[in-house]
């Protein structure tokens, strides 16, 4: 990297976690979580208003974006490895069947109801599959944040969502293989199917049943080490090296980050892990966040445009759906004493997944170009509403008083 | 980013930390800086030896290795910040006039002797002006991480050095402004050097004169907001905008956040920062080490090749002036009780401003090739020959009696 982009990325930096930090701020004192002045951040600052900073140039990522884009990314692994930290497994497991239920009906719901609603649109049955498809996976780091913005990650109705999100997970790797193979040999394989989501599940839960009794003892091996800063690199190594794998498995990275966490929690070094992973996760967060927003193009919305409309159209038919399967998704809950709508509106957020689905359908010709923008109206709806919504429901329940913590 | 792109990044960082952890490690055992083993680590990842990483592939840096540059970079700023956190302003100018003098010595006698070398070498005198040119400026990096690592950050011939290496970027700036006016127009603007150095001049004094007394509100400001992680974000934001504001003005990022380090170290925060700031810079500075190892190219040293021989050389008439001549100007220390020898290495390493001489004077068709690898054999070996000339002058003088701390 030359010494002139390294500039133009620090430049980036500051400007966006000063942006991040003013419009955090300012969200914070009209009482909505800090999370949506990021966002709004994000808005002000890219294409579709200042044109600041534009993620794509016409000949790709500048090296400065990339580098950036980068950045962001690892935000958001570190704050799914801190949620996983401040867990506690044996609370994961007490609501299990509660999000088990949650994930499955808020897997299946939106891809039925994605899946008709599209065919109502006329599409061809094999770009409905896709739609639908692109509707189910929750991306789970906006609630996360957004929850722990308003100091409510300890709850049940926290746990289950965080608990249904990493099973979304599996489900999608699941719906990618069964439509994958639809589209490409117009045929399923179950034992690629199968393989494929054992080894997802092989790793989830290897990882909670060897990690948890093995990660003291390699950690222990690591801190006896001589040369500086061995606790913090240990932990952050292992946050990135389960987010690898998790990638590797056809997983989300953050799932495998939110793993490591969880693995670390049980260890006695959690207090000081969570100490030094702290400022490093201060100042990379908000940048996933406002990177986000930087990435929303508003003229996808644009109702003067004939393209823009037919794409609008759609999109909020699908957008429709995906909120409203969702939230009766939190009806899944069996457990008395969390609240349903709040793990429902904690669900909604699509993210990559969707986004993964839509450039899949794109990349093989089933999905065009005005049906690839409805779906990243989806993503940028679903993920802009969540936040504001959360909070009204929160503070509507009485749940607060059956925090855990 | 994609996110194969992303996964590809952090197996990068995954298995750059981990080999330089371990290489960091054996190299403390055999009582060498932790950073040799750093180096070496990078060269055995790197192109040369196993070929895990390439920085720049055929068609440039790819989106992962553009990012890990970034990062590496980061941690550099982040290396240096840490060193004028732990340093007190008042000691430099207690070593002012000593800095000044081996600054000076050691920018004037490299380019001297670089000049008539590669006039011996029967290169053109505009050449030999940039090859000059090219051996002035130290960097500072490899030497305060070596120092950091033998505990003798606090000594004044640290001090001195550290000084020193600031005018120093000042003095190449000057240089820098006449060689390259000389060689475009053929003539020097006064007005020009004139500007540029003194720009330069005062946003290292303005920085300190008015920024220790301003640092304090500014960082008040900024901690009474609510959000997260403000003091962590501000001190971030302090390094980085000074680093930017340096880069803009011409001189090295690094030296900017060096000031913005040795403006923080002022303020009442000062402990509360370097903790908040030592896991990133834990995690980052390692980075930056064995990036430095994976850019070296072995094949520049391949007795064998014709082309090579030839760069070779030459390289080794520079690399013999450019360590002589920094030794030298270890003499310029005045104050006593400071080794004189241990200044003068660690002045020695040539770094990114000399590969900017010599860019330039390669974009300007002044420098060929084989011209272009005699500077960057005589940057990698004056980087990789500091640490364990450092380790062994400072054993084997009394200084240690003399640190300040």
């Amino acid at each position: 990297m030359q010494p002139d982009q390294v500039a133009q990325c620090l430049l980036y930096i500051i400007v966006l976690l000063l942006v991040a930090k003013v419009f955090g701020e300012l969200a914070e004192r009209v009482h909505q979580p800090a999370v949506v002045g990021e966002l709004i951040a994000g808005i002000i600052l890219g294409g579709s208003v200042l044109g600041f900073i534009r993620m794509e140039g016409a000949g790709g990522a500048s090296p400065a974006c990339t580098a950036l884009s980068f950045i962001a990314e690892l935000g958001v692994i570190l704050l799914l490895f801190e949620v996983g930290l401040e867990s506690d497994l044996d609370d994961f497991l007490g609501v299990g069947s509660s999000a088990l239920m949650v994930a499955v009906i808020g897997v299946v719901g939106p891809f039925a109801a994605g899946y008709f609603v599209s065919l109502l649109f006329h599409l061809s049955s094999a770009t409905a599959l896709f739609m639908g498809a692109a509707l189910t996976a929750t991306s789970v780091g906006i609630t996360a944040r957004t929850l722990g913005d308003l100091g409510q990650l300890r709850t049940n109705a926290a746990k289950t969502i965080l608990g249904a999100a990493v099973i979304d997970d599996v489900l999608g790797l699941i719906i990618l293989a069964v439509v994958g193979g639809l589209s490409s040999t117009g045929r399923v394989s179950i034992w690629h199917v199968g393989e494929t989501t054992l080894l997802a599940i092989l790793f989830l839960v290897g990882s909670m049943v060897i990690g948890v009794p093995l990660a003291p003892h390699i950690m222990g091996i690591l801190n006896r080490l001589r040369t500086r800063g061995m606790l913090t690199i240990s932990a952050f190594l292992f946050c990135l090296g389960f987010a690898y794998v998790a990638h590797e498995l056809g997983l989300a990275a953050i799932v495998g980050a939110f793993a490591a966490g969880l693995v670390l929690a049980k260890s006695c070094d959690r207090l000081h892990i969570q100490e030094r992973i702290k400022p490093i996760a201060d100042i990379f967060i908000p940048i996933f966040f406002v990177i986000l927003g930087v990435s929303v193009n508003l003229g996808v919305f644009n109702p003067f445009h004939a393209e823009s409309r037919a794409s609008l159209t759609l999109a909020g038919g699908l957008i429709l759906v995906a909120i409203v399967m969702k939230v009766v998704a939190g009806l899944g809950v069996l457990r008395k004493g969390i609240n349903r709508l709040v793990v429902g509106v904690g669900m909604i957020p699509r993210g990559e997944v969707g986004l993964i689905f839509a450039s899949i359908g794109y990349g093989k010709g089933i999905i065009n170009s005005m049906e690839y923008s409805a779906i990243v109206g989806v993503v940028v709806f679903t993920t802009l509403v969540t936040p504001p919504l959360l909070k009204l429901v929160i503070k509507e329940s009485p749940q607060k008083a059956h925090a855990t913590s």
